[in-house]
């Protein structure tokens, strides 16, 4: 048992990866790039195709992923997806082999994450609450952020699997849930930020203030973000291609509050930010760039594209 | 009289500053080490006698500082003092010179100064629009920032004396008005960015999460700003010594509110966090650092000052 077990950890793991979206695709790259041949799934499966055509198997289900598998990285929008790729039809969870460790990537409540360690450990399968940041293009560099905690017995088998896709992993607990936790804090600050950003530039305008001499200023003041400094330019540009659309910060400040909510605990700008993006994607603007809140204010004459 | 003006220009201008709390005293400081001699009066007169000793020229009263000046600072709280500098009991406009300059540095309500500059044209005196920021650190250094608005000649007569004082002078205008406008909107946004990571950090504490993992990845994230990296380490290391307290933002977030109010224009975000540091002045924590507004959050166990 000794050496095989010895000889495992010295080959390089079997990894699979389920959504290729603008996350999972990088991140599946970086791992190509690395040397590892991964075993992917979207339920797309056009864009399957397209990224087994430089290497890598294309799998027809979670179920056919997981075959195998020493490692499983799961990068779909949520929980609810989570729960399906797991243990919906021709799911992951029977098809992953004892001691295999699923990495999820998702933003998602930090409750769902514990209990997920606690059902998948049930299968004798380890776990990783590993939620990203840092958008597609560090995805596609291998540079993203993982927020993660989880058992010393999951890091030791996915850590160079980890390592092959970030620029930094953060090690927050020997149990899931701050992974997730913390993921939870930066999305609030984010929608927060992103909102302020607006409604700050919006006031400016309506004092008849040049936008690109309050951006000049801010972003060299104490009064900056790094939301701030990244959006902005949208606004100054006028150019509202979704990079990150409204609708994202809808449903993320919605788990933001639900989080919260569990217990009872108030978050009085959070839940004001998230009726500012409400009120933009009622009003239209769901899909543009999450700059567009600043469409919520009215009396103002914001650029236009050129 | 062009061969007297041109004398005038190359000798250097004879300066004043009223005002020497945390700011203004770092600014009268880095006036005199660039070689000038400054006059200066505050309502203190000891703190006065300490300024010069090291040099300078103490006065009794805002006409005294205004006479024979063709610079006059004018580094108070805010729009009533400023008013009672120049137009109060042996006030400074009815003393300064025909052509001299008078340059706001309070945060005011952008309409109060631009409505100050006709005033004071009426009396032949040239005036900007100059709001600061930056701290008192460094004030002393010489290093502070400048939101500035103002006439042409305004700048020709003042320019010198804000370099000796400021590391970058934003010149936003040809009349009054946009500096002031724009230093409103950088304290709106220093205002909901520290209740943002106030309540952040606080959800987070509430989740279980170390405080000082939550500051190591935020700080390294999306959801970073200037105020949550240079204000969460007095939560960290709990201590509220106020470096800027809590009354100050009750007091700016209201100066915010009011200067949006007097053109009907909403600002969601700006009305909570002026009511949330408003619950943390009500609970008695006014003069404590303004990272004190954490202290508003129930059921969380804040750490302690070692």
């Amino acid at each position: 048992m000794t050496s095989t077990a010895s000889a495992q950890m010295n080959s390089a793991p079997t990894v699979g990866l389920i959504g290729l979206g603008a996350m999972g695709l990088g991140m599946a790259q970086s791992l190509r790039r690395k040397g590892h041949v991964p075993r992917v799934y979207d339920v797309r499966g056009d864009v399957v195709q397209r990224f087994v055509a430089d290497g890598g198997t294309a799998c027809a289900s979670p179920e056919e992923v997981a075959a195998g598998c020493d490692v499983l990285i799961s990068v779909v929008v949520n929980a609810a997806q989570t729960e399906g790729v797991l243990f919906g039809e021709r799911g992951a969870a029977a098809a992953l082999p004892k001691g295999s460790v699923f990495v999820m990537c998702s933003t998602v409540d930090p409750g769902f994450s514990i209990a997920l360690e606690a059902r998948l450990a049930e299968f004798g399968i380890l776990y990783l609450d590993a939620p990203i940041s840092g958008g597609a293009a560090r995805a596609a560099r291998g540079e993203i952020t993982m927020m993660t905690a989880g058992r010393p017995q999951a890091y030791g088998k996915a850590m160079p699997v980890l390592e092959a896709m970030a620029g930094k992993v953060y090690r927050l607990g020997d149990a899931a849930g701050p992974g997730s936790t913390v993921k939870i804090v930066n999305q609030l600050l984010a929608g927060v930020h992103i909102a302020a950003a607006a409604e700050a530039m919006a006031l400016g305008i309506r004092a008849g203030v040049d936008p690109k001499q309050i951006y000049e200023v801010i972003t060299h003041s104490a009064g900056n973000s790094w939301m701030f400094e990244n959006r902005m330019p949208h606004v100054l540009d006028g150019d509202y291609t979704p990079l990150s659309a409204v609708d994202i910060f809808v449903k993320d400040l919605g788990l933001v509050l639900d989080t919260a909510r569990a217990s009872k605990f108030p978050l009085p700008l959070a839940a004001t930010a998230h009726q500012m993006f409400s009120m933009a994607s009622s009003a239209g603007h769901g899909r543009e760039d999450d700059a567009a809140v600043i469409k919520i204010f009215p009396g103002i004459e914001l650029p236009q594209k050129r």
